[in-house]
């Protein structure tokens, strides 16, 4: 089933301890309508400038990502400069020109009304808000936000999250958010704020899902309310842009290709974020994720799961569960 | 089969944000000896002085822990004190009295020679080489360091390295060991000095083992050489003195227990490291190590496997293993 996205389509000049790049084809809705492309269709809404050419949406065709509702408007587009030589772990921003994002005003194609998946990148929530209404059909909505819409625009992001079924954030975002350092109560209280199912990435660690008790109320006494799924431990980290998008990409893609949105399909969701999260970090800008095959990910899928799944106790010869002594 | 430990046994004066304890029972051996207790015999080797009464040395022998290496020194025990007000992640030292702990000089009892596992804590770098080739009969090693011995007394601690079958550090001590911010370039390079596997402690996101090539040899083909276990959410953190020795004292308590040393066993035994530290954390100072019951543990094993592990693919009804697209 197809996924919508709205976000950022960018260019961004990225520096990390393994070189530069100048001008990279970047953004929010890029990563993640690349990442999500493997394992579903993907529409895009967002706006670019004059200077997003046949290269830039060459990049999108090849992985037939639908770009009915992606704006062309006069000046340039979004461009982020930043630079991860303190820290693989947070950029240092060295410039953000909005362009034509300033008057972004998100308008969705009638093609698009049918949308059923909707992923709300890290935009105003005022706009996330807007999209959200104008495409009533969508039947499982999940967002991203920030710190500077947490702190600055918290009315409006609280708005936004009372009409959102996933929310997706990282561990400082979800502290800022609900004012709790304790990562479980702090859950506990955005669970309280609309969205059904949180979603916090730690990076290098991993991620962790937390289901409201109404998520999957049918089933819900028997669904654990947690599930944790590793990153993948990976040998260099060429550039981290774009690896939480990436995430989201890969999760939502997962979820959307399924039959059924059930508790398995989200826990094997994360798993598939933190697949696409980690193929992300391995190049400058998009690069990896232009080129993956199904092989490669189904590959990566395994490579997780090995390094984190117990065998089952009858596998395993003399040895009892208990570990009592002898 | 009996593990011998040998470490600080210690008063601490904790302040945490959920209150204050004066002079509790504490000690790196106290805490590895009591978590390791629910799984296998433990004796311990340290030095204690006249302020160490009957009421501490109840607390070791209600759990049958073996004494007959604690030595009794003039003066007073190992004194520390310290709050966790600013982060529960890291200690503030407001005080530490090595006491007789300054001329510690480790005796082990005639009682202790067949010792087959051996638990180095976190001491001097040469009191641990000294208790290892005290004790030729070890067949598995397992020891921990810090940032000081790191930093002050590198060539002694890299004499140790090269007689420990497991390093058991945590992020930080990792990255400042071996130079490297990546952490698997780290563990690596940690690999290439002495210990045939490492665990590196990651606080509230878990654990991750890294085995050398050399560990498993016969099965090294088919071993993964990384495994993650998650920590588990809790609610409250109201103490995390001790985690660290809890968590080491539940994965070596849990291998010493075993039959044979296996891959799999290193695997589940990180998983009950993790389940011990979350017992330590629930109280201040040892109060929850005193008094867990073999259910308690049981249950906590079987909700870490529980909020990290997916169902086998054949138990799903409708979903399809590779997420393809519909």
């Amino acid at each position: 089933m197809s996924i919508t996205v709205v976000g950022s389509v960018a260019f961004d000049s990225i520096t990390t301890p393994a070189g530069s790049r100048e001008r990279c084809l970047g953004g929010a809705a890029t990563y993640f309508s690349l990442a999500a492309s493997y394992f579903t269709p993907v529409r895009v809404v967002a706006v670019v400038g004059e200077d997003f050419t046949a290269a830039e949406e060459s990049v999108f065709r090849a992985r037939s990502i639908d770009l009915a509702g992606l704006e062309r408007a006069p000046g340039k587009s979004f461009f982020w400069a930043g630079n991860y030589l303190q820290s693989l772990s947070e950029a240092k921003t060295e410039q953000t020109d909005l362009n034509v994002f300033a008057d972004f005003n998100p308008q969705i194609p009638a093609s698009y009304e049918d949308t059923r998946f909707l992923f709300l990148a890290n935009i105003d929530p005022v706009l996330q808000l807007r999209v959200r209404q104008a495409l009533p059909g969508a039947q499982l909505v999940c967002g991203d936000t920030m710190n500077y819409w947490i702190h600055d625009h918290r009315e409006a992001l609280l708005r936004t999250l009372a009409h959102l079924d996933v929310l997706l954030i990282n561990d400082t975002e979800a502290r800022l958010l609900s004012g709790e350092s304790n990562p479980l109560r702090a859950a506990k209280k955005i669970l309280t704020l609309g969205p059904r199912a949180l979603v916090v990435k730690h990076g290098e660690y991993g991620a962790t899902a937390y289901l409201g008790p109404d998520l999957f109320a049918a089933e819900s006494a028997s669904v654990p309310s947690v599930f944790r799924a590793p990153a993948l431990p990976l040998d260099e980290v060429i550039d981290p842009t774009g690896a939480g998008d990436s995430f989201a990409g890969g999760f939502f893609g997962y979820i959307a290709a399924q039959p059924e949105f059930t508790p398995e399909v989200l826990r094997r969701a994360l798993f598939y974020g933190s697949v696409m999260g980690s193929f992300a970090v391995e190049r400058f800008g998009t690069e990896r994720l232009q080129q993956l095959t199904r092989a490669e990910i189904d590959a990566r899928f395994a490579a997780l799961h090995q390094i984190t799944h117990l065998d089952p106790i009858h596998q395993i010869p003399d040895l009892k569960s208990t570990g009592s002594s002898r």
